[in-house]
């Protein structure tokens, strides 16, 4: 790990002052403002210098070739990777002609900062150029939370010490340069200006770019205008090229006075209007921004937030810093996924182009649950996402061979985009993790009508996948053979418990569903075999037990295998992946990431508690942590067996995963997933919060180092907060019909307007704190969180 | 399968009348010819029309850049593919201005002939132009046994009818294309045109092209010259450019006059010479051909083939097709080898292109035990090869984090060329394959010299890789978990059979030749301790036995999988692995090819009879035989058995693949390892031959369709001769001293000249014969070798 960046600390924003060039990529991913629609990554509002400059637009990619060594059956042929649209941050401003250029002249001022409230990220520069003439910009920059297709940005430029004219060139650049998503060279040929033009068009200040795709099929406009105030005459032209949009606006401004530019940016996409269509879409976005005018914007983006925030929020008492981490991570996850309309969040969200911008498992695992318990219409708007893609599921369950639907592994528009089936055709688990989540919505919503038009359908679909492929065998347990679980350190293997208990949900979620929507059901062709099947596969999935060591094996014979030689591994062979061959990880006791301790928070009734707590100690001693899923459901299952400080721990590695760069790859974009699991492991963890038929559970329990927790989940549209205490829990139900939650395990009904406060129980005994593989445990929480 | 091409019927000789341009490139494969060093395609003199042309020089490959979807460490970065030397075998005709091309005018007659005691091969065609001149081409090509640079052709034109001008283009053409090996563009565009011109000469008449490879660093040299004998004046002309050498002969024939041209070709390649020395060399080359002459040339094949049909020879009465067939593939077995030189033989030999020149496993596994028993020197010269490829085996393992060596899975110089680590990184067996040549080498010559200077050496780095891959557990056993055996449906296993019986028979013989050569083994750093442990390992290693179902598991759990369902699988969807993805057939019970069947062939003190009876049986009702090395295998232990009639029919199956072209791939190459079976299945199944540290043991029983069957071997340099008939087997030793051989189990003494018949004993009842999956049985004898 380099030096973390040092941003400050603040309960509802977070800022960086001074500017050094080596970490702009992080800069730029920690800054990043979307809705969901629209990505646009921190850089700055003059282009240059950047680390990694994006503009995206969710569900926009281009279609490559995956080229294989030795291909098989069922590879795919093409693979999908977002790019870049046309990039509407760009304001390039000019001071007598001198351009301003933070690597040039006397910067005496720079700092940005993310406001968590007010949805924007603002930024100031005093600045004295080459020929002494001293300036001071204000820009602030925000992606409309109420306005799906558009983007302002208000940039303010003073002249501090004398008369100057200030020179702005505001435009639309496309065809900008990605990162290196793929090394081989076809695939680099493909992305390298992979926009079309198909039209530039001005209208009196206006200017709008409509270009296409060459493989993918889709088309993107993206228009602009301005609103200029000047103390004088302010010049304003525009010009277009195929791929370049600049309005110039031009004044001549004395000491102390100021030149005032919104810019308004609409963007759209589509694979199926044609250009002329879709400009005036583009056009109408700028227009209703414009009406809408920056206080406008700026008031729509409050108005969002503290609609968001007043159940969402969560507040932390003992950790300035972990604070600030929990209610950034709340903004990135909850800005990712604002105005989805019928789209996923990609692993990295709108914030870069880290893994190619494909959505992954991990989505529905970690992500969803956030959102179904803090915004629950983005979550429903991604899982119809998932239905959308249904098509493209069933047709690769026919290509493998299959029953139903085959979800994709990795993807942008629903169609596998994976190069290496062990570790993911086989990683057949995302398709009981979209059942869960569509269950956690359900048990959340009690959105009825979400179950019967859409749930069942995924339900019933991905049952029939499982029933496919699994098998019964003399012993009377269903078995899944030859496949992969979360932990990419073991691969293609037999009975892989999470695996195994998730399809049990799955089924046994289906069935139930199948049952209250019979009519829906039929029209599915669902049989009553059929869902009788079901139900007896859900009640005898295999779970492999290793008697002689009294814990779960993580797949059949797992606990049998040699025990990677931690000791003999040194801090610098980290991530494994990069350091050893694929095989010997797989047949070695290794444990990339959370797998069957995974299990045991997703599927917490099918263990006891003492073999939750003799699973935990033995699979911590095998888990390295090389993925950014792992820490938050460590932290969880930490908590649960008692291990408060441990989980702190953990707790602390996820909160600063991306804000202190540990994996070195924030340059790429933010990881969603574990952003959630900050989350998760506050509510999950030290709240003990599980979902349940017969309502939520919690358990809370704070670690030493805090001395309050308070959050607040959505429950069928009404907010229930609960505020934690060391030595007892207040809940209070914000309004609507009484709710039953369970206490440490007691039914307690909950009335709106009546808080109860109960009780914490004396923690047991949790035995010694468990050990991880050498140069593998987790930093200490004073240590990660240090003020 | 498409209608085999009629080959006629002849005891020493393999001809075809006719020709039909959809068959070419199969008929190139089957008369192709070879000494080890150069390869030449049976494609017609004049070039034109052709298949797949092809020549070849051993070791002479071009590298290329290896794509991933998705790279994982130790994934080679390159591969290596056969290329095209200059084509020295094109000699184009013009008969009064009218280019000789069997396209054109008519063909009244067409006949080519591979003949197995000259080493030839023979063509005769009639042809009148389309301007109504007839003419007779006899031509005759060879690749020399006796000079290992040197291919020729002797060319005759004779003017049937009256006068004609005959003009002989007679080329060195480089640069021809080659069949797509590889679908990705990177890798085409690199083996398209591969040679770079380093010079071209002429001198007198003869002509010489210099080229270098791009990428490898080879550089390659072929020369040519002609002997002309003509009636009259005969013009004689020699050009050159970059990748085209031309000699032009022309000359006026009167009718019944004939035009003979021998054209010498010299063919050499290296990596370190500079061009000026290698030109050199394919000069002296063709001047030595030159003075041996045609009858030289052509004296000396004969002499060579005769020699090595002395002992290898195969007699069969009861099938003739089944006579040929044997002498057919012990000529391309010994031809692919007679001249190694330090190099190995690819899977297709120097016939073609296929599998990109490789060498795999089977080279050892199946075609060395053949050059072992028959031509001793050249089995010496491939082992060479492999200990000179000891450098990068090392390195590879020293990547994979291992100890010792770890040989390719396929390579042209011995650096791993394999994209798909689950059937080839993990398939160590490759290394106890070498180990088990290293072996029978041995026992067969008795070459303790080669065993202190090249076997120690790579038994010792072998057995130090096992020691690296294994671990013992508590049961007391060795293990070796994550790899894959010879059959490639089931992959990244613990403890296959066949893999661990190998391992142990490596570790064990290691064990031994370090003791015998104790000073060679200290100066390969091999301890005392060191050899414990590699015998303590060889007598532990873990053999799965499912005792439910009383038998071998081919590895840990796999008569528990799902079987596959055979019954659903039709006729067409074979190939498996092109129709289903690699995932189901790794978790199913299927055998693409003889894997625990070929434990029981190469470690047959490991099985009980019963146990052998039991598993043949049940992995017969698995074994599919998608591969062409499986029914060699199934033939000898259904022999061993007792099932003489199911071993006749997959005798036939091996005896046809190429010439049937049964998998539709023969175009491509001749499988060296399934002709190699033909004799195998003849000798080790009919024969019973196996080898042993107390002699060689036999149990020879022929199947009902043939009468008799002869076959020899050499021992220690002698031949000893078997001739079998129905009720006893005769023994002949030619010279030097008495051997001990086994015949049905019991020690048997045999001395030079003192042939000894001893009886065969009845039969025991074998039970029902086995059965096959659905639309996988072999065809029957008589069908297969129908007359």
């Amino acid at each position: 790990m380099t030096d973390p960046l040092p941003f400050d600390v603040a309960p509802w924003s977070i800022g960086l002052s001074g500017l050094d060039e080596s970490e702009l990529a992080h800069r730029e991913s920690v800054f990043a403002l979307s809705n969901g629609h629209v990505g646009w990554r921190g850089t700055l509002d003059e282009g240059d210098p950047h680390g990694i400059t994006g503009s995206y637009l969710n569900g926009v990619f281009e279609r490559h070739p995956m080229p294989y060594a030795e291909a098989g059956y069922g590879y795919p042929s093409s693979g999908e990777s977002v790019i870049n649209v046309p990039n509407g941050k760009v304001i390039r401003l000019f001071v007598d002609d001198e351009p301003f250029d933070v690597r040039r002249g006397e910067v005496h001022r720079h700092e940005q900062r993310l406001d968590f409230r007010d949805g924007t990220l603002h930024r100031e520069v005093e600045w004295t150029s080459p020929a002494g003439r001293r300036i001071r910009v204000t820009s602030t920059r925000l992606v409309s939370l109420s306005h799906r297709p558009v983007a302002a940005v208000r940039y303010v430029v003073e002249a501090v010490d004398g008369p100057a004219t200030m020179t702005l060139q505001s435009e639309l650049v496309a065809n900008e340069a990605l990162p290196e998503v793929h090394p081989d060279d076809r695939v680099k040929e493909v992305l390298d200006e992979p926009l079309a033009a198909c039209g530039a068009f001005v209208l009196g200040t206006s200017a709008t770019l409509v270009h296409e795709t060459y493989e993918s099929g889709q088309r993107i406009a993206v228009a602009m205008d301005h609103t200029v105030s000047a103390p004088g005459r302010a010049i304003v032209e525009t010009e277009v090229s195929d791929h370049l949009a600049r309005t110039t606006i031009s004044a001549r401004l004395e000491a102390g006075e100021r030149l005032e530019v919104v810019k308004h940016v609409g963007h759209e996409w589509s694979a199926t209007l044609d250009p002329q269509a879709l400009r005036d879409r583009a056009d109408a976005a700028v227009d209703e921004a414009r009406r809408a005018g920056w206080a406008g914007l700026t008031a729509g983006q409050r108005e969002r937030l503290d609609a968001f925030w007043t159940c969402a929020d969560v507040e932390i008492e003992g950790s300035p810093r972990l604070q600030q981490a929990v209610r950034f991570a709340l903004f990135h996850v909850f800005q990712s996924a604002a105005r989805l309309e019928v789209r996923s969040v990609p692993g990295k969200g709108l914030t870069g182009a880290g893994y190619e911008g494909h959505t992954f498992w991990d989505f529905e695992g970690f992500v969803l649950p956030v959102l179904t318990s803090t915004a629950p219409e983005a979550a429903r708007q991604a899982l119809m996402w998932r239905h959308a893609t249904l098509d493209h599921a069933r047709e690769r369950a026919r290509q493998l061979k299959l029953a139903g639907a085959a979800f994709a592994w990795r993807t942008i528009d629903g169609r596998e985009s994976s190069g290496y089936w062990p570790a993911s055709t086989v990683a057949f688990h995302v398709n009981a993790d979209i059942a869960a989540a569509v269950l956690h919505y359900v048990r959340a919503t009690g959105d009825d009508a979400f179950l019967r038009d859409v749930g069942v359908e995924l339900l019933a679909e991905t049952a029939r996948l499982w029933m496919a492929l699994g098998r019964w065998d003399d012993d009377g347990r269903f078995h899944l053979d030859g496949v992969t679980g979360p932990d990419e350190y073991t691969a293609v293997v037999d009975d892989n418990v999470f695996t195994n208990l998730m399809a049990g949900q799955n089924l046994e979620f289906a069935a139930a569903a199948a049952r209250r929507h019979a009519d829906r059901a039929r029209d599915l062709g669902v049989t009553g075999d059929e869902i009788d099947a079901w139900e007896r596969a859900a009640g005898a999935v295999a779970i492999p037990f290793d008697e002689r060591r009294g814990v779960h094996a993580q797949s059949a014979g797992f606990t049998d295998h040699a025990r990677w030689a931690f000791e003999r591994t040194t801090a610098d062979q980290y991530p494994l992946q990069a350091h050893f061959p694929y095989f010997d990880l797989y047949r070695k006791q290794v444990v990339k990431q959370a797998d069957l301790t995974l299990a045991m928070f997703f599927a917490p009734d099918a263990f006891t508690p003492e073999q939750k707590a003799a699973n935990f100690g033995y699979y911590e001693q095998l888990t390295v942590r090389d993925s950014s899923l792992s820490a938050a459901v460590q932290a969880v299952v930490a908590a649960e067996v008692g291990h408060l400080d441990l989980a702190a721990d953990y707790l602390a590695e996820a909160a600063t995963l991306d804000l202190d760069d540990l994996h070195d790859n924030t340059d790429e974009g933010m990881h969603m997933a574990s952003l959630a699991g900050i989350w998760t492991a506050l509510t999950c963890g030290f709240g003990g919060m599980r979902d349940s038929d017969a309502g939520v559970r919690f358990a809370p329990r704070l670690p030493p180092q805090l001395t309050r927790i308070a959050f607040g989940i959505k429950l069928a549209g009404h907010t229930l907060r609960l505020e934690v205490r060391p030595d007892a829990t207040t809940y209070r139900l914000s309004d609507g019909p009484p709710v039953t939650v369970h206490h440490f395990g007691e039914p307690v009904e909950l009335e709106a307007g009546h808080p109860l406060t109960l009780p914490t129980p004396p923690l047991p005994d949790a035995g010694p704190r468990p050990t991880q593989p050498k140069h593998r445990a987790p930093r200490p929480f004073a240590e990660a969180l240090r003020a």
